[in-house]
């Protein structure tokens, strides 16, 4: 099993970081406008992406300290892993700890979402900073994997 | 052992993104200004920031298709790692499979340079394909760690 990390500092509460990542206004404001579905727990978000997209389940949110849900569609080597934010105050950030985890293979997608997630991270810094991210599809294109 | 993985595609030549990563103009032009020392095999390169820096030992240099270092002097957690950049050809692309392997724990160090490498090879590709990249001290910054 292989993970992918990231860590971000957003100088802004945890309580509006948490918003970003617990409603559909949030949500697509910084990952992909097209997104819908039912945030509360035990619930299904809609992602969905030009190529295809993601089936989350929410397994946990515990308010301005941790997002946690389950890839349950999407792309083969996305099925059962889990995507976990995890937020604390620091210095006056609110820093967001992200590991998408339980990878089976680091395949070549991996590289590609590792990458893929640290640009919708800043976007989720810049959405909850500026009010302005760069959801998909305005995000930046990191490669012919767009 | 655990791994920091990335993928970029750059629109340009595996000859120039060889060069950004061969040579010590190319490597002040993405990672940071205050970069010298000795790119053969064998020879070291120092490369610092405002906070510190590393040194690499170059094991390996493959025109046009791999680069290999070791760090050999920086943070605890760095020395022994290994960063490695195989490069290809793809849909008009120059695709760059970055690796830095070998972290003895995913420590929150690690979350933090695996997102700060991500903002790193997009400098390079921007450096690359437009002659201009963001190199230190002029990098983006992501967190109060900056």
């Amino acid at each position: 099993m292989v993970d992918i990390l990231h860590r971000i500092g957003v100088t802004s509460s945890p309580d509006d970081v948490y918003t970003a990542l617990t409603t559909i206004d949030g949500l697509a404001g910084w990952w992909t406008r097209d997104t819908d579905g039912d945030t509360d727990i035990g619930g299904v978000i809609r992602f969905r992406f030009e190529p295809g997209g993601f089936d989350m389940k929410v397994l946990e949110t515990r308010p301005a300290e941790r997002v946690l849900w389950e890839v349950v569609d999407g792309p083969e080597e996305w099925i059962g892993t889990r995507i976990r934010f995890d937020l604390k105050q620091e210095d006056g950030f609110t820093i967001v700890l992200f590991r998408h985890e339980g990878w089976k293979e680091p395949v070549e997608f991996m590289y590609h979402c590792s990458t893929k997630w640290a640009i919708f991270l800043m976007s989720l810094k810049n959405l909850v900073e500026t009010g302005k991210g760069e959801p998909a599809p305005h995000d930046v294109k990191i490669s012919n994997w767009h």
